[in-house]
C-alpha cells in the first residue's frame, strides 16, 4: 500500500477563501490537475488508459469532457448518447456560471471527504457530482420552460445514479453529495452554497398541497445519512442535521438538530452553537457526547 | 416560468368516484390523453420527438407502448430487449385486469402528486410506476409458476430502477409510488388498494423463518419517506406511517404511527382519527403538531 | 403455486459446521448444484434458457461464470464487457480465496434469506452477492496499489446496484447483504464472517477527518435494514442492530442495539444476550416485546 | 472430422414435387427439423447453447425465430430492435404467403447447396436467405405504400448484409442466394421461382430513365456469381448465366449464355439445350467444354 | 400503388447551371426539403417518426442532421458515437466545401438516380452517399497529416458499408455512388466533377510499387457496374466505362471504353463520340447494338 | 503532408527469406512494433488514443489484442462479445501456429502493400487480415467437429467484413486479402503460402455436387481483382491471374491467365513465364503489353 499511498501527492493547501465563502474557482487549473492526474493514472494503469483517454484525455476542455461522460453514463436505447452529449455539450458552453459551480463541487469533494483521492476521481466516480452536474442541466431547461426535456434528464439520474433531484430545485454551488444513493430533492427545494448531503437524505413535501413545500438549506449546512427533513421548513446556515433525523421544524443557524423526530441538541431554548461551517468541516459526530447527555 | 406553466392545463376534475373507491378507469381515455400530451411535447421540444415517437406516439395501445418502454428499460446484455418486449405484450395482453390496474397507477399519481405534470411523464419518467408495472407481470409469471423467470425480472427491476418487490408480493392497484428508490417489499407482503408509499420504505420479513412473515397494508394507507414495517403486522385501512418510522406493531385503521420505534398518534387507547383516506390525500405532516404535543 | 413450489427440492441439510464456523466450502459441489439447477429451469422455462446458458451452462467453472455475468452487469460504454471480463476471470483464477469467499456467500444466502430458493437464483439475481463479489476484486486491486482501477469499478457497482463499499474496507466471508439497494460502506471499515446486513445499512465514517475512522463489525453480527452505525466503533460478535438505529456507540458482543440514538436493549449495564450468531438466525424481531417493554 | 461428420444425418430424399414446381410446403416440418437441429447443436456445443435458444428454441414458431434474428440482426441504435420485431412478427403474421415462402427458400439451400448442413444453418447463417425475408417484408410494406419504411429497411438490409433488393423488386419463392455479398436487384426487376442467383450478380437498370428498366428472369434460372444483366431483358425458364457474364440481351428459355459481352452457347441460332431446371440442379460448370470448343 | 406514388411529388425542373457544371447550391433549400419531407414521412408513417426526428427533424442544420447519422452508423464498441459525431460536426462546420460537396452529391442522386425519391431518402439510406460523406472527413484528416484517425475512419466505412476508398483519394463533387456495395477505389486515385460510379468498381492500383498509381477520372464520366480500372491510366471527360469492363489503358474523353480487355467502341483510331455528360444522363446501354455491332 | 509523411519512418530492409519462403517470425519483434506504433499514434492523435489503448495498448501479448478486436468487431446482440473474446483467446492461446500464421499475414500486408503504413494499421484495420485470422479459429473448430460454432462465426465474418470464408477452407500463412470486400472461398478450396488476393475473388464450387469441388491455389499467387476460378481447377505455384478474368480450366505454375474466359497469356502451348513469386511482387499489370498483343 505504501507506494500506491505515494502516487497521491498532498493536496496544495487550500487558501482562506477556500472556506465557506463563494471563490471563482480557477477553471483551467483544476482541468490541468485533472489532466495530470488521468496521465499518472493511464501510465501506471493500462487496462483504465482506455477509459481515461475517451473521458479526459482527449477532451480540450473541462466542460467537454463532462458533457462527454454525461452523455454516455445517462443515455439509454431511446435517448442516444449523441443527443445528449450534444445538450450537455451546449448547455456547459453557453452558460459559465454552470462550470463554475461544477468546479466548486469538484473543489467541495477533493477538500471534504478524505475518501477522495484526486479531481479525476471525483469527475469520473462521484455520482453525486455527477447527478449534480446533470441536474444543473436539467434545472437550465426547466427554467427555460423546456419542462419535458428536463423532465426526461430528471428521469436518467434517478434511474443510473439513483439521485432524484426534481429539476426546478434550486442548488447551490460548492456541493457535496457524498455516495449520493437514495438522495431525494423535492420541487421547491433550495440548497445553499458549501452544503454536504449524505446519502438517502430526503428534501420532501409535505403531501398533496402544490406550491412553495419543501426545505430551504442555508450555506454550509451539513445533512447526515439518512435524514429526513419535510415541509417548507428553514435550515438555517452552519447548522447540523443528524443522521437518521426527522426534522419537521426550522433548525436556527449554527444550531444541531439530531433524533426522530428531530430536536435541537442543547435544547430549543438555548441550544448549542456549531463551528462556523459544518457543511465543509464534515464533523458528524462531534456532538455524539453532547447528544448522548441530553438523551440520558 | 409562467409560459412553461401554461402548456400544463388545469386537470379535468376528478369525479366524486375517484375518491378512496375503486373504478374502472377508461383506459381508452387516458391513452388519448398521453397521446396528445407527447405530441404537444414532442411539437415543442424536437429534441425529445425522437424519444416521444419511439415510446408512446408510433404505438397503437398503451400496452404496446408500456410494453416497448419496459422492455428497454429492463433490457440487459443476456437479456434482450425483443424477448422482453414480447413478454410484456403478451401478458398485457392477456390479462385487462393489468391493464386497468396500470391505469389506476397512473391516475395516482396525475392526481396525488403535484409534481406530476402529466399521464405521460408518469408513464415515462416514474421509476415507481413502471417498476410497479413490471412487478405485476412478474406476479403474474410467479402465480403461473414461472418462477424463474419472475425472479430474473425482479432482479432486472432491482437493478434498473433500485425497487425491489419480490414476485410473490400482492400489490392492489391505484398505488402511487412516490420516488420510489429503495423501496423493498417481502415476498408475503400484502398492499391494498389506492396506497401511497414513499421512496426507501420497507415491508419487511422478520428474519430466517419462512411463511407468512411480511406486512400487511390496508386500503388508503400512507407510508411515509424511509419507514421501516418489519413482520406480519396489520396496517389498517387509512393508516398513517410517518417518515422514518420503523413500525413492529399492528396499526389500527384510521390511525397515525410514527417514531423509532413506532408509537400511535394519540396514545395507544384513544388514537387520533385520521381522514378517510390519507394514500389520496397525501398529507405527510398535519400530524406534525399532535406528535410534537405527544412527544413533549 | 404448489406445482411450482414443487420443483425446489427441500435443500440438503447444513452440517453442524454451517452454523457460525468457517467452513472450507466445496466449490464443486456448489458448482454442480448451480448447474442442475440453471439445468432444470432451462427445461421448464424456454424464454429463460439463453439467459442460463449464456451465464452458467456455457461455463466451465463458477469462476467463469462469475466473471461472465458481473463483465457484462458491470460494463458501460466506457469501461468494455471484455476488459471487466479478463480482469475478474484473471483476479478470480489467481486468488483462491475469493472463490472460497463466494461459495461461503453463496451458501449464506441459500441458508439464511427464506426467499433464496436456490444458488443459482443467488449467482444471478442477488445484487447484495454480485457487489460483493465485485468489491472482493476491487478490494485485492487496491491492496495492489492498482487504485484507480479498484475505485472505476467500486464506481461501476455503486451505479448498477446501488451499492457502495470503498474498495479498502475489509469484508469477511460467509456474507448475506439481502436487498442490498443503498448500502453504503467506508473505506476504513471492518465486517467480519457470517455477518448479515439488510439494505439502506450505513457503516460511515465521522466526517472530514481521514484515519481510521469507520466501524469495525465482528463475527456473526446482524444489522437491520436502515441501520446507520458512524465512527470508528466496535460492534461485538454476534451483536444485533435494529433496523433504523443510528449507533455511534461501540455496542457489546452478543447484545443488541436499537433506536435513534441506539441504546442497548436490557440496559448498558446489563444487557440482553443474543443467541449465538443472529447473523445466521436473521432474526431481525423477536427482540421486540423486549424492546417494547424497554421503551415504555 | 469423421465424428462431426456424423452428426449430420442425410437429408431426406426429396419428393418428386420438390423439382422445378411450385410446392406447399410443410411449415410445421420444417420447423420441428429445425428445433432438432439446434436442440442437437445446443447439446453438443454448450458455447452456442444460448445463442440456439434465443434464436430458436425460446420461439413457438418460424416466424417468430425469424422476426426475433432480423429484429436483432437488422436494428441500430436509431432503428431498435423491438420496433422492427414488432413490425416483422406482425408482417409475417397476417401473410401466410411469406411464410410460405420462406419455408421454400429454406429447402432450396438445404437441397441445393452442399455446403448447407441443415435448415438451422440456413436460417441463422445464410445472409441471402434472411436478406431475401427482409426483402418481401419491405416489398410488402411497398406494396402498401408505407415507402419511407419500406427504403429504411430496404438501407439496413444493405449495410448489414451487403444484399441491395429494391423494395419494389417482385421476387419468387424457392429462391437460393448463395453466398449473396454484393448482389443488387433495381426496382422493375422480376425474379421467377426456384431461381438461384450467386454472389456480386446485379440486375441492373439501363441508367437515368425511369420506368420499367431491369431484367426479367425466369423460373428456374441459373445466374453465376459475379453476372451482370442490364436492361429490361428477358432471361428465358431454365437459362443459365455464365459467371462474370455480361448480358444486354434476351436469353432464350433452357440456353446458356456467357461471357462480356454474353453470348449463347452454341451459336445464336442453334443454342444448346439446358436441362429442365439449371436454379436447382446448380451445375455451374458442365458447360466448360461446350463453351471452350465455341471460343476457341 | 397509386397512392403512394402521389406522395412523391414530381422533382422541381433542375436549371440549366445543373447539367455538368459545378453549381454553388443553396444548402438551405436543400435542408428545407428534407424537413419537409422528413416530417410528410413521420406523419404519414408513425413508426419511422422516431428515427425520422433522430436523425433529421431534431436538427437545426442539415451538418448537424449528417453528424448525427454518420456517427451513429459508423461507431462501435471502441470507437463511440460521440467521438465520430464530434469529429463529423467540427470537420463540417469549420469547412463549408465539405457541405457544398454533400449538397451536390445529394442533387446528384436525387436528378440522376430514378430510384432516389427524396433528398431525404438519399441522405438516410444511401450507402454511397454516406460513406463519401465519411470519406470527405477522412481525406480531411489525412491532408492534416491525421493519418492513424483517417484511416480508422476509413476502416470504419469499408466495414459498415462495404465501401473502401483510400483517405488519400482525391474524389470531386457532384458523385453518385449507385448502390456503392464493393466500390474500391485506392490511394493516389483522382475522381473529377460530377462522375456517376455504380457498385462493384475498382479504381486499383498497378501491384507493388508506391508512388502514383491509380486512375484519374475526369469530369462528367459514368463508370458502369463491376468495371474494374487498373493504374494510373486517364479516364476522359464524359467517358463511358461498360459494365465488367477490365480497363488498363487510357480512354479518350466522351469515348467509350467495354469489354475484357476494354477497347474503344468504334476503333482506337475512330471512336464512337458520346454526348456531354454520361456521368449525370446515366445511359449505361445505348451503346449496346454499337457495341454488340463491333463485336460481331 | 510532409510532417505526417515523416512518422512513418521507412520499413526494415526485409531479409532474403522474406521472400517466398516459409519464415518462422519473431512475434515478439512484430508485436514490440505494433506497441511502438501504437504508442506514437496515441501521442499524435488523442482523439484515437481511447481506442488505441483498448485495443492495442492494454494488452499483454498480440494474440490478447487480436481476440480483443476480433470479439469486439463480430460481436452481436445474441452473440456477446465476453463469448467470442474468450473463444478467440482460448484458440490462439493453445495453437501457435495460429499466431505464427497471423504474424506472416501482418508482414505480408506490410511488405507488399504500398498502402499499409504500419503493422498495426493492418491488425486494426485490414479487414482481410481480421476475416482471415477469425477464419482460421473457425477452421480449427470445424476439424475439431465443432461445425454449428465454427458456421456461427463463419456468418459473423460475412456480415461484418463481407469476406466469405467457409470454415472448411484450408488458407496457408503469409496471405495478403487485399481490400477483402466480396472475397467468396467455398469449403474444399485450397490456398498455399504466400498468396496475394484481391477484392471480389471467388474460388467458387461447380454447383450442386458435393465433394471437392473447389480451386487449389499454390504457394505465391497472385490473384486480381474481380476474379472468379470455379471448380476443382488447379492454380500452379507462381501463377498470376488477371483481374475480372474467369477461370475455368487448370492454370501452369509461373504462368499468366486473364480474360473471360480466362486463357494464358502467350498461349496454352508456350504461355510466358512469371517473376518466381507474383504473390509478393503484387505486380498486377506488368503483363498488360503482352495482354493487349496477344489479344489483337
Amino acid at each position: 500500500m505504501p507506494a500506491g499511498e505515494l502516487q497521491y501527492p498532498s493536496l496544495p493547501q487550500p487558501t482562506a477563501s477556500d472556506t465557506c465563502t463563494t471563490d471563482v474557482e480557477d477553471e483551467a487549473w483544476v482541468w490541468a490537475q485533472i489532466k495530470a492526474e488521468a496521465r499518472r493514472d493511464a501510465e501506471s494503469e493500462p487496462a483504465l488508459a482506455s477509459y481515461l483517454y475517451s473521458t479526459i484525455l482527449s477532451h480540450s476542455s473541462l466542460e467537454r469532457s463532462l458533457a462527454f461522460h454525461l452523455g454516455n453514463k445517462l443515455c439509454s436505447s431511446t435517448l442516444l448518447s449523441t443527443l445528449l452529449y450534444d445538450l450537455f455539450l451546449n448547455t456547459f458552453s453557453s452558460d459559465p456560471s454552470l462550470r463554475t459551480a461544477a468546479v466548486a463541487d469538484l473543489r467541495a469533494a477533493r477538500f471534504r471527504d478524505p475518501a477522495c483521492v484526486s479531481f479525476s476521481h471525483c469527475l469520473l466516480n462521484y455520482k453525486g457530482f455527477l447527478a449534480c452536474q446533470a441536474h444543473r442541466v436539467a434545472h437550465k431547461l426547466w427554467s427555460q420552460s423546456r419542462r419535458p426535456l428536463a423532465l426526461a434528464l430528471h428521469s436518467r439520474v434517478s434511474d443510473v445514479f439513483a439521485v432524484d433531484i426534481h429539476p426546478a430545485a434550486k442548488i447551490g454551488k460548492g456541493i457535496l453529495f457524498d455516495h449520493a444513493t437514495g438522495v431525494v430533492i423535492g420541487e421547491t427545494a433550495v440548497v445553499g452554497n458549501n452544503v454536504s448531503i449524505l446519502h438517502h437524505v430526503t428534501l420532501g413535501g409535505t403531501g398533496k398541497a402544490s406550491g412553495d413545500r419543501h426545505p430551504k438549506i442555508g450555506d454550509g449546512v451539513l445533512i447526515g445519512a439518512g435524514a429526513t427533513i419535510l415541509g417548507n421548513v428553514k435550515i438555517g446556515e452552519g447548522a447540523k442535521i443528524g443522521a437518521g433525523s426527522v426534522v419537521l421544524i426550522d433548525v436556527p443557524a449554527r444550531t444541531t438538530a439530531v433524533g426522530n423526530p428531530a430536536r435541537l441538541v442543547g435544547g430549543k431554548e438555548k441550544p448549542s452553537k456549531n463551528e462556523e461551517c459544518p457543511g465543509e468541516s464534515m464533523d458528524h459526530t462531534s456532538f455524539i457526547s453532547e447528544w448522548s447527555d441530553y438523551i440520558i
